[in-house]
């Protein structure tokens, strides 16, 4: 059935309210209008993002909305000025996109993405109008987002797994060989053992650290971690001194480069801290809770340590998502691993409890 | 009359007690041990860390002691198995040293260095013994340091001038041109119109900053700032929005680099936020008072800003200072310009009466 140029009626995954939970519903999706793309979405992972905004703790959220990120689908359809995808294009979107002018200098904009550029949006339930979320909206069978928010990518990829390369991964193996330029024979700190974490440990180990010290309080955590490249593990809860301070014994002076991955502002301090006097960079990975702030005594910057943040993993997304498939591809990055569970797109709502219990790396959920 | 070996007594300002005035002495100054240099001292700046010690507020001073670290002089006599000094040599001491290991791993330590390596004193008076302060002690005609804490300097150089590249001129300077790495054509924002604002602005403007702008409370500060190379002036007095707001406004989305040179934490917050995101960078160089801390949103960071600090403009002191003389010589430089007012040295609380009316850029006494 030729569906081009029509409203697609489909099963997606509504947020009608901060708080509820998400309902299966039939929505409307409208066709693509000027520089947009429709896609069917194959697969989507579930990010600690869409929770965040679910729960009505990002002062920024907005309702109804079709949550989801981190997906790979096909290109149905697209919309009148469209060059550079056609139909049947194997795509990845992007919640930061990449135009001519740079992709950072609007992230704010991008990361609260809730409408198409024209300021409408291309879904609606039940004669109500739902926003869009991050640019992407993947909790739906289709969906339409801007041609510069879409990464084109080797048709014979898994999309079950290279979604996963829309956020989390890149973002924590970007952090580690873009934002922090680990070198090799350094030595490295990972706060926070879930994929993020896991992705910076696998950056880390990429880029030929030394040690790579995995520290989490869930020490279930400890193995993959290991797996993936970590030297070393600490469990704070076997020390009663702060973390930074163990580890600035453990590594004679502190380590080299430390990356927070679990968006909590008192581990954002303790791995600043925890770096070498001198020449320690800290990289924040994790997204803090609306209204949270991180700090230090100033002589931590005094003394020679940089204090950053990533968002994407210091990738140009547009470009780089298709290299980084590439490179899983050829088996020199591991995306399989992540994938701790799969379940039918329906089961979304088993999905977000087994990542609020910690019980997986990544859920996908299949279309 | 051949000093050499012998205890020296000469004049120093010895500070007794946090929150007196600086008392002008006779004291002794022990010849140099095994590693050491006694130096005659032919001028010393006033800074503000010299005050704020004084004061009491820094919790790591100890008393009674000889303040200064802003010298110049000339060698003295030279300890056992010294071989980089002889006596005649122009020298400035350092109170970061530059070891074969690195300089900055010890910052820490020399920072607050209040002896010798060995753990005692070369000064005392009236039986008791006067602390080191900084590695450095140039309140004292006479004084010891250790040899890795000392520059040796062209003999033509004006010591009333050139000791100033011992901290404030050398840390502001090389804060934009080594710490920053600002680049041609780039925006920077100078907050604080002192000696380490000035040194940053001509630091801004060797690197070739397109827009240079000066921010402070005090409009007296002004005229000088343009005349070290400032395009723009900003009172935040002059508007009723935080002056972060007031930057980015100006400046278009933000600076690209920034320098905070009070030591005010929340005007370290002020300069960070004035960044531009996804690439603006932000450079700690005032000292805060001790307990303070900086905050900011993580967000600030993970939108791709960095948060820096920099300790002696991130040069390698030994090797730099040399160098910075060589290019004041030349003319490439300023260093004259930071002088307003030259005093004899027993009118040293006159200098820093002058230093807290804020009505010189550096007053530099002369022995």
């Amino acid at each position: 059935m030729a569906t081009e140029g029509k409203v697609i009626r489909c099963r997606a995954a509504v947020a009608w309210e901060a708080g509820k939970p998400l309902v299966m519903e039939e929505v409307e999706v409208a066709p693509p209008k000027s520089g947009e793309v429709r896609l069917k979405i194959a697969a989507t992972g579930i990010c600690h993002t869409d929770s965040y905004t679910l729960s009505g703790s990002d002062p920024e959220g907005v309702f109804p909305v079709v949550l989801g990120h981190e997906g790979a689908g096909i290109v149905e359809s697209i919309g009148e000025g469209v060059t550079k995808f056609q139909k049947g294009d194997t795509v990845i979107p992007l919640y930061i996109p990449q135009c001519a002018a740079g992709q950072l200098s609007q992230l704010h904009l991008y990361l609260t993405l809730q409408a198409q550029s024209d300021g409408t949006t291309r879904f609606s339930c039940k004669g109500k109008s739902l926003f869009h979320f991050m640019g992407c909206s993947t909790f739906s069978e289709y969906t339409v987002v801007a041609e510069i928010s879409l990464a084109k990518v080797d048709h014979m990829a898994p999309l079950d797994k290279v979604c996963l390369l829309g956020c989390g991964i890149t973002t924590g193996y970007g952090a580690a060989v873009n934002t922090a330029k680990v070198e090799a024979g350094s030595t490295c700190a990972v706060f926070g053992l879930g994929a993020l974490g896991l992705a910076a440990i696998m950056g880390c180990q990429a880029a030929g650290a030394a040690r790579i010290i995995g520290v989490d309080l869930n020490p279930d955590k400890f193995k993959t971690a290991q797996e993936f490249g970590a030297t070393e593990v600490v469990n704070p809860k076997d020390h009663s001194r702060p973390i930074q301070e163990v580890l600035v014994e453990m590594t004679d002076g502190g380590v080299d480069y430390s990356f927070e991955c679990v968006g909590n502002v008192a581990i954002m301090r303790a791995a600043l801290e925890a770096c070498h006097k001198g020449w320690g960079t800290s990289v924040i990975i994790g997204v803090a809770a609306a209204g949270q702030e991180i700090s230090t005594r100033p002589f931590q910057l005094v003394t020679g340590r940089t204090w950053k943040g990533t968002a994407f993993g210091g990738y140009k997304s547009v470009e780089s998502v298709p290299k980084l498939v590439e490179e899983y591809m050829k088996k020199k990055l591991k995306v399989d691993e992540f994938v701790t569970h799969t379940l039918p797109f329906e089961k979304i709502t088993e999905g977000f409890d087994l990542m609020h219990a910690g019980k997986c790396i990544r859920v996908v959920l299949q279309f």
